[in-house]
């Protein structure tokens, strides 16, 4: 079997997701996790080293799997580590996604190297389908849903709100309107129609609870455009209950052809950890970078470029015969 | 925008699902229709000639997609037209296409063209998703549902029944083994536990219908392994109730990561009319076939060689800017 030896950038919980998928794909082999971080601080299960000692590793590591955040680490780290080495990333700032595409690929095409950028499941298989559904059913309307699933960003916008001392935000599909989107009926959604937010806050002692749940409630952009419900519990509770990541969520495609005929593509996520998932589409692109990079081709690629067999350790004829 | 010209082979239901898909594509113009049917008894929107004319068309049409099926008009038409021009089929006998893949690529090699070969969803989308789920998820398990649906196969059956004079078959999930599967239970399900069959029979005049019934429920391969039911009804029942051709079906697989996270991945469709979304299937990939034509690419392909990209009329900048 063919060896595939990558590198880990940035240790949290993406990191150590990706730590844990290489176990399970025998074909690769992780040679060092590299952090911003002060290395001696960090255990993993191979060599922690500081991100400038990585240039040492050019020519040994064949894919570094980037698992910083697209605010600041990889608008940095997505150029710096193309100019060394094939990559993989989860970048998911929508809007900039053309921007930081045409970065990396120049870097990327001048140094003969493959990076994948913006792979995970939204950005990544998510719009996968959503893009297959359109192709294939170019009339017809596309709805997607997350969750029930823990929201970063909610979640950080609840700690801000004075005399909150942690909260967890989840993201819910209203139910009735995926139901009705199944059956075909192409309901025109508010955004209020298609999710509910569900929040658990642990208050600071003394604090203002009805003055928690008013700021929360009406907060602009993260929380007054949908009913938000807000349960105030210990900060035990939610240690206990609400310390996970699950996500997930839905896209459909409801089409029509010929004279009338609805016909729905439905793709779906239900994860216990977003993390660890994420981690899992990234160590398969990893693969696909691989490959590409020794079929010598370069420059930056989208999950719309890779053809799905290359993420398998499969060669073509055994997934032409076991899986067609 | 560019334009593909393409061409029909066999103008059943298959055939005709393709023609009125290809009026949602304004990149596609139909040329003709090719039939083995004597010619003249055949209407359809554009020309309809004899299969024996196709060669005239070297050189104009781009893409022909051949509509017949797998027992006997592929096997020889797969080959026939990938000498003069780049083809899309559904061959779908699960355990021949390693066979047909290797003489349709030899001719297609030889000749310079590509022809996609086993697209559709069953081969085609869902070999496409067991195989994604299975490189993301390596720990797991697949699953695979279909319906509710017409079999063709199994109405054939019943109709080859003595005293039947029409009959459908409906192949339906079994509701709680797929809401366990969903709910990552990972049960172990025989042949009976996930799908039941409801067969629509019309009887001939005296018939005995406890015979036909019986017959049909302990028929070998077909009906003895499932729980089957036969309904009664007049022909014209039949025919207001069931003459359309729904089907769908879903591809799950519930895996797990890192300790103990379970992840299900999940890919569904509900169609109203099976032969026009195949059809629609096959027109998308009629477009990746020119594209990768045009990229000086020949031979077989199948649904995992091919980019999604290219099943979009969208450039790569479109698709990375409106839909990753």
């Amino acid at each position: 079997m063919t060896q595939i030896t990558v590198g880990i950038v940035g240790y949290g919980n993406l990191g150590r997701g990706v730590e844990k998928a290489i176990r399970q794909n025998p074909d690769f082999t992780l040679a060092a996790v590299f952090t911003r971080r002060e290395p001696q601080g960090v255990t993993a299960s191979v060599p922690v080293l500081h991100i400038s000692e990585a240039e040492k590793y050019k020519g040994t590591i064949d894919v570094m799997i980037l698992c910083g955040g697209s605010a600041t680490d990889l608008p940095e780290q997505g150029p710096y580590f193309a100019k060394m080495f094939s990559t993989v990333d989860s970048y998911d700032t929508h809007a900039l996604i053309p921007d930081y595409f045409a970065k990396v690929d120049a870097v990327a095409t001048e140094n003969g190297h493959v990076s994948v950028i913006s792979t995970g499941w939204d950005p990544g298989l998510f719009s996968l389908n959503r893009m297959l559904a359109e192709a294939i059913l170019p009339e017809g309307k596309e709805y997607t849903f997350w969750g029930r699933g823990v929201s970063q960003g909610h979640s950080d916008a609840i700690r801000r709100v004075e005399g909150v001392k942690n909260g967890v935000q989840y993201t819910i599909p209203v139910e009735d309107a995926v139901a009705k989107v199944r059956a075909g009926e192409n309901p025109q959604l508010t955004t209020r129609d298609k999710h509910l937010r569900d929040c658990y806050v642990v208050a600071e002692e003394g604090a203002d609870l009805a003055r928690i749940e008013q700021e929360i409630v009406q907060m602009p952009n993260y929380f007054s455009d949908y009913d938000t419900t807000v349960n105030f519990i210990t900060e035990e509770e939610l240690k206990d209950k609400h310390s996970t990541m699950p996500h997930g969520g839905t896209v459909l495609r409801s089409g029509r052809t010929g004279e009338n005929s609805t016909q729905i593509i439905e793709f779906g996520l239900k994860l216990d950890s977003n993390p660890e998932f994420t981690a899992s589409v990234l160590v398969a692109y990893a693969r696909a970078a691989y490959k590409l990079a020794k079929q010598n081709q370069a420059g930056a690629k989208t999950v719309f470029d890779i053809p799905f067999g290359l993420l398998s350790p499969k060669s073509a004829e055994q997934l032409r015969k076991e899986l067609l």
